[in-house]
């Protein structure tokens, strides 16, 4: 099985309470594709500038992901952002961006980027997320990620992607906005009806909830002592969830298979906050992710021996 | 056994986006002692004034709720509060705030709220929660709460209450203020080394994670569509955690019953906050907070079957 992430390969430059990167590997598809490559082979569709080297490249060539739907313009600079984290990592505020060639980014899919049973929108302009939904008619399972600019400014393109995807994968403030209703359940709901079969609500140090139609499932954030860079993290998720979801595709994506892809997605995640941008993924053991899907379940498990209740 | 809860009887004015109530009971002690009067028999100090009726104390002694340590005040008033909530019920809005009698509660236990098993200290001055531990010797799982005024006013004071209970429960923002660490996990660690055994971190819409020594716990809260008033839900919340704890305090708390009180601590909580105030936990059914506890079990399972994944 195969999956196609289409989104930002970029560089970023972050700065946390624990320190700071002047210029690291960033960019949504790169988080993904890391991710998702522990699971099955990834297809990159992106575009970057002269400035991204054979060392970035390589980074993102890791386990096999092909990278020749990666553009590369040679006139160009690869799309850049700059942030701040608040003390609580809770807050950030964006300082610069530079979309570079990413604001001509047209995405032309490679027969073998379209032949994926996989595919995953990262948060690109809503438009352009209907572009490739085209160029893919025979994709097994399609997810999204959008942001907040996209909700207020291109609302009824994004609704289309909604309607057209199986799985959305927005943060509870996202999803707040988008239906305008202050309930997460009620805003789920919501999205469910306008097509798709899955909503993922990422919920930051909260980790995520999963809504089907007949289902609800929450799973706790990997507990972590310190959070060095969030950076990343939603789309390391969106990774490993769909990657989860890719080794499984042969069979009806069930409910336990969403429930351990949220396993997995969360596992995947707190790695990649441990240190700053990919560092911590890019050395990471098949192994280590097991563990802490295991440690995820220990730590979520309670015995219920009913306490006979007085009545009123 | 029996529980004792030393806390604000009150009336409260609230105005949510769902509604509001001009005058409803209230009270940190209130909600605690309705949970709590499910599991085991509970004993209520406070202090209320003339307007504290017949039809007031019928609610608070409800389940056989001994309140003879309720002082009632002929020519004072109640504690009053009055609050206005956000769009999405996350944040509050102080409008007003008397005191009343309350500014002169001196707790002053009877020898059958000394005798308790379990002890609730809710959010009062920290030097009243210690005069309160003075005079309860034997109690055998003491639990608080407080808030960010006494972490800013009473810090030493308070410090001194948490080391010498066995439980402490509060919201993450005060246990990050307390131990100025912006890292949950941190926090409730520095606070477990002042001396208790249990914390308890409250996440509001998210749930709470239980810290113990050497294990973890979380557990999101009940999925709601509609929430219609968030106060004295972590009242309700502590009144069956401790309710839940005192049901097997003849034998040492062990990590099953912790996580087994978490459980019925958010089920509770729950109904506390699909009405106004006390409104649905006084027509509550024993048999419906098993339901949501076994709900909470269904929805935080999952099945763990390895993924083999590709190394690096």
């Amino acid at each position: 099985m195969t999956i196609t992430v289409v989104g930002s390969v970029a560089f970023d430059a972050v700065k946390t309470p624990f320190g700071e990167r002047a210029r690291m590997l960033g960019g949504a598809a790169t988080y993904f594709a890391l991710a998702a490559s522990f699971f099955d082979r990834v297809q990159v569709v992106g575009r970057v500038g002269a400035d991204f080297g054979e060392e970035e490249l390589q980074v993102l060539a890791m386990r096999g992901t092909d990278v020749d739907d990666v553009e590369r313009v040679a006139d160009g600079k690869s799309f850049f952002w700059a942030g701040e984290y608040g003390w609580d990592l809770n807050s950030r505020e964006t300082l610069d961006t530079q979309l570079g060639v990413f604001a001509d980014f047209q995405p032309h899919l490679s027969p073998a980027s379209r032949a994926c049973d996989v595919l995953f929108l990262a948060n690109i302009q809503p438009e352009l997320q209907l572009g490739v939904l085209e160029q893919c008619g025979e994709t097994k399972f399609v997810a999204m990620d959008s942001m907040n600019f996209w909700i207020d400014s291109a609302r009824d393109a994004l609704v289309e992607v909604i309607r057209r995807v199986d799985g959305v994968i927005l943060n509870d403030a996202e999803l707040r906005q988008l239906t305008a209703r202050p309930s997460l359940i009620a805003a789920a709901r919501e999205v469910l009806a306008m097509g798709p079969s899955v909503v993922v609500a990422k919920q930051g140090e909260y980790g995520a909830a999963l809504l089907t139609e007949d289902q609800f499932f929450a799973l706790p954030a990997y507990p972590l002592e310190t959070v060095v860079d969030p950076t990343g993290a939603g789309d390391t998720f969106a990774g490993a969830f769909a990657g989860c979801i890719a080794r499984h595709i042969d069979r009806p994506v069930t409910e336990p298979v969403l429930r351990q892809a949220m396993a997995y997605g969360t596992a995947m995640a707190s790695f990649c906050v441990e240190e700053f941008g990919t560092e911590r993924v890019e050395r990471l053991g098949a192994g280590e992710v097991d563990a802490r899907v295991e440690e995820l379940q220990r730590i979520t498990q309670f015995e219920h021996v009913p306490v006979p209740l007085e009545a009123s």
